[in-house]
């Protein structure tokens, strides 16, 4: 069965929105099964819960709770921002097989990783994703290096 | 400054020992930096808290709290068993430069992708990290298979 990209990377693209709303970082994910059901999603939490490890994946996959690991092997976990490597490390351990970033001009994460292992990557190029995020970096420009470890 | 692994090791391994003791997963993990602080310390929360990303090394991160970039490149992250690659992904994001396993008889997890980076991977080859973790395989095989992905 076909994923709805639209679908995911909309909701995503919600979650990341609300992030900034609530004065955090504005990247979203959505976990999206094959059979259209959304399982998780979820948005950086680094500022709302004083998290290091909550981005919009992992928040995403938390939100989706404990699964039977078979289930992650027919989902595509959707971003706004190409994965970092904690968030490329952990589609792996669950072996997600496609991820879906919104774009990959502001930040290049482990999209090499990803390709390596067999992970099918689509960046779908959304100026409404760069444009969001450019806006937080000029208005944060110290928020976003805590978050990727700079 | 010398990193005193003993102490860094024996901190994890007391989380994990916690963690089986709490009915969950017994991994356990301790971030300490070059001058004798710890940063931070944890264990898997699978079972306890219903999270598929707090393993014992995103849970001490987590537990260390929102750091500045910088302060992560002098540490050590203490693991009792070699990390998945969640947990690897997380150590290369914040650039900890050192990471100590208790064993990777029972797992294998990043280690190649760790030193491919440039970390420094020490294994202390630990027999009572083992035992425990051939424990709980023993009494609950299905909660270590969801635990890594299977």
């Amino acid at each position: 069965m076909a994923f709805d990209d639209a679908k995911g990377m909309a909701i995503a693209l919600e979650e990341a929105k609300k992030s900034y709303e609530e004065g955090g970082i504005p990247i979203g994910g959505c976990l999206l099964h094959e059979d259209g059901r959304v399982l998780g999603r979820g948005h950086n939490k680094r500022v709302q819960d004083g998290s290091p490890i909550l981005h919009g994946e992992t928040d995403t996959l938390n939100n989706a709770g404990r699964l039977p690991g078979d289930i992650y092997k027919h989902c595509t976990m959707y971003t706004t921002l190409s994965p970092c490597n904690m968030c490329t490390g952990t589609c792996l351990l669950y072996g997600i097989p496609r991820v879906v970033m919104g774009e990959n001009n502001t930040y290049v994460g482990g999209e090499d990783w990803l390709k390596h292992k067999g992970v099918e990557v689509v960046n779908v190029q959304s100026k409404e994703c760069e444009e969001l995020m450019q806006k937080f970096i000029r208005e944060k420009p110290e928020l976003w290096n805590e978050d990727i470890g700079v």
